[in-house]
């Protein structure tokens, strides 16, 4: 291209702009080429022309040819001017509205993943979030202040990729805190903290579990865990729960390699496990050389009597991984789970962890190794488990008087959130819809099944709704149940 | 047992202890069972004539008979007294450290992920991690005040299990930092916030492959997205990069799902990929219909010319999803990274990603929203530019001064690694793992290939180190050499 016929005019550059003039030519010559009106080949001027046609620095055309080498629209040729290179059409007009769908396919496991059933929840909607705890009770000034305190002495401790596993000021509070308050048994090394109790299955799914092995899963159960089990490649095989009994008669499946229990509260039914039962899942476990996960998600929280031990500390031959969540004694969107290994499996859990980044921030682990440290948590749980006990008192009292036509509560004295059973002939996913267009959000047990017909009932969290949310969730879910009637 | 016979004084309460009498109570009787001083079928005294005997209330015997009814140690039978359950023996001696060794097996996959690459940094211990950023320039100060802000206001919106893939406060941001900072195209919907970049690859790996499937992948390459490819069950094909070229022959595997690549800046060697490349390798991808992960780890830092625009902007088939991450920007232990997806992904992501627990905490996201939209974010970005350049200026001196005979650093302009070649008849781990004894933290190139034989080199991170740490581990690395040469 000669001097003459090269489209200066295209390539007038705004002094008023803040965008540096360097930047300015980049781009115009980069819209030249890419339109072809600076077709492949093309020799561009030489910096010294082109400086002296647009009247600017020679190093600022020189800057702007550079980065359009480094990214590849120009050759240098040394001592030659440089030459467009010879790129496939780029298409720039599209947007991505516009944009061809691809629809790649995803894969099966992906499509597997996205098909699990779940349960969402938003902000301002939480008469009746099924595991959901008070927010309003809890304490966001003390824990913004230990916050503050950890981020702003940060510095490297709490900056690189450190302890994947878990900080271990908090490693130690868990230890301690479960010793005392659940009866596990274990070192700080045996505990790996990771973003929340789903991480932890999720993980544990993983490195337990291969396509096509067996798992003896809670039914009704988990939704969660049986998702993430589902997602390794693992068939569900049915442990069923029925008025508090886990029936425990051992499947015959061959590849039977865990078994997944909710000892302390059942999820969702409520029931506590017995003593003979842990003991002779133990013994199952132990048999059939499958591991236990004990996913102990709130069994902290019993209004008759105390908290019942977690099965962890009866275990002699290292099979049961206790799973454990900050979700419901601190908040949900925290983010901080936590599980204890046996020992046979501390060595090269931090390159599985590393792998999926199920790992949590380290400011958060060291302002809650706080909280527990100072008491915080203690206090705040004592606290918690009397406006608890009040709040589950009148929902049960409310649910009595406006809901009997509907739905009867099952028995349970634990967890934070309860299960009713629902009239013959009402379905629950339907009553659930009818509830959410009302803004009550519960989940139907239905899908909490992966097995023959599910029961029909409701699954409803009782502990962030006040008196007065309760009763105003609790009339709505009348209205539902006599719209739906209607 | 008669009254007479019934240990009592096994039973006695300590009235000075803060442990509340049923608690004691319960303790003592529990042990006595799981002892079998208390054999089955034992019938207890009645509350009566137990609380008379102990000098304490009758709620209190109780409160202590009820728990262990919960617990499955005893049985209630109506109108007459408690029976112990006959429960298996409990071993109850062993700790931890004397329990039998049980080696259940892992899964075949948890077996692999465990022997997975992986390297560890600790803290003040930064010269010369690969990929680590500055920690004494961070604004911590400001980002505790971000964070107080923040959680002192948290109440519902930043507590429950909301916002799933992203909180939209940082979506947004991310979303028009990507397209004024990186050339990438997106709606705020499209964007996945994750606990990191590493988690977005995890995560990507299982929802586009399936066991046996097939990745181009870069080779040598970021070890990270090999070990989370090969976790998914996925077989890594190799794409050579050599000298800043990618080798683009496409692959004849039927199975072809998925390209990994790092066009901004090559993840270890350095280099940035030529627009004519780019173009073709979207061809590939569009013919072969597979999925491109450009994964822009730290496409922020160039230090001749400007950033070059992402792949993901010239992508009109929906093909590229786009991995980013601000463990370089900010700091890794924040755990926060993001993936933009393909409008055909955004459907049913939401349910894939709550399986996993790979979602980060809304308080951190909030938080960081703020630091970007308020500035503070790009002000950071210029600022370590201007301090990373003359790092990395000040290593390659100090590398060509000190260690050139053992070494020559390959080319490149970006990124906050530099990756040197050793020579001949020098093994990298050897060499890295003597540096690690004198507490100079490097990787060795090897590991990042995963086919035939590797390139010996090191990578090393420069940026967290100020002139007197760049110093003292470059001199340290001297003597490192001149030992192993002895």
């Amino acid at each position: 291209m000669s001097r003459r016929t090269f489209p200066l005019d295209a390539l007038a550059l705004d002094r008023t702009s803040r965008a540096p003039l360097h930047r300015q030519l980049y781009l115009a010559l980069k819209t030249l080429i890419q339109e072809r009106t600076l077709p492949p080949e093309t020799a561009l001027p030489s910096t010294r022309s082109l400086a002296h046609d647009l009247r600017i620095a020679r190093n600022t055309v020189s800057a702007a040819y550079d980065q359009l080498v480094t990214e590849g629209y120009l050759a240098n040729r040394a001592g030659a001017r440089p030459l467009v290179i010879d790129l496939p059409a780029v298409p720039l007009a599209a947007s991505p509205g516009s944009a061809r769908e691809a629809h790649y396919p995803l894969s099966c496991r992906g499509d597997l993943m996205m098909r699990q059933p779940f349960h969402y929840g938003s902000p301002g909607h939480m008469a009746f979030h099924p595991g959901m705890p008070d927010a309003s009770n809890f304490p966001f000034g003390l824990w913004s202040r230990l916050l503050a305190r950890r981020a702003s002495f940060a510095r490297d401790t709490l900056f690189g990729t450190y302890n994947v596993t878990g900080h271990p000021d908090l490693r130690n509070a868990i230890a301690a805190y479960l010793k005392t308050a659940r009866g596990v048994r274990c070192s700080p090394e045996q505990i790996v903290v990771t973003t929340g109790a789903q991480a932890g299955l999720d993980l544990l799914a993983r490195i337990l579990l291969d396509p096509g092995d067996s798992v003896w899963m809670e039914e009704p159960g988990y939704y969660g865990a049986q998702s993430a089990f589902i997602a390794a490649g693992a068939r569900l095989l049915p442990l069923a729960v029925e008025g508090g009994d886990w029936q425990l008669d051992p499947p015959a499946d061959k590849r039977l390699r865990l078994i997944y229990v909710t000892p302390s509260c059942h999820h969702p039914l409520g029931g506590t496990m017995r003593m003979e039962q842990r003991l002779r899942l133990l013994e199952i476990a132990e048999n059939r050389k499958a591991w236990i996960i004990e996913d102990d998600f709130d069994g902290e929280y019993r209004f008759q009597g105390q908290p019942v031990p977690a099965m962890q500390g009866f275990d002699h031959a290292q099979r049961v991984i206790y799973v454990g969540t900050f979700a419901k004694i601190l908040f949900p969107a925290l983010r901080l789970g936590f599980m204890v290994l046996p020992p046979s499996l501390q060595e090269g859990i931090v390159h599985a962890v590393s792998i999926t980044g199920q790992f949590a921030p380290l400011l958060l682990q060291a302002a809650l190794a706080d909280f527990i440290d100072q008491g915080h948590m203690a206090r705040h749980l004592r606290r918690m488990r009397r406006i608890y006990a009040s709040r589950r008192h009148y929902f049960h009292e409310l649910c009595g008087a406006h809901l009997g036509d509907w739905l009867n509560l099952a028995s349970g004295d634990a967890g934070i959130q309860l299960t009713a059973f629902l009239r013959e002939g009402l379905a629950d996913t339907a009553v659930a819809e009818a509830a959410r267009r009302r803004n009550v959000n519960l989940s139907p047990l239905s899908m909490h099944y992966r097995h023959g017909a599910p029961r029909q009932g409701l699954v409803m969290g009782y502990a962030a709704s006040d008196a007065s949310a309760t009763r105003r969730g609790i009339l709505t879910l009348r209205e539902t149940f006599e719209a739906c009637r209607a």
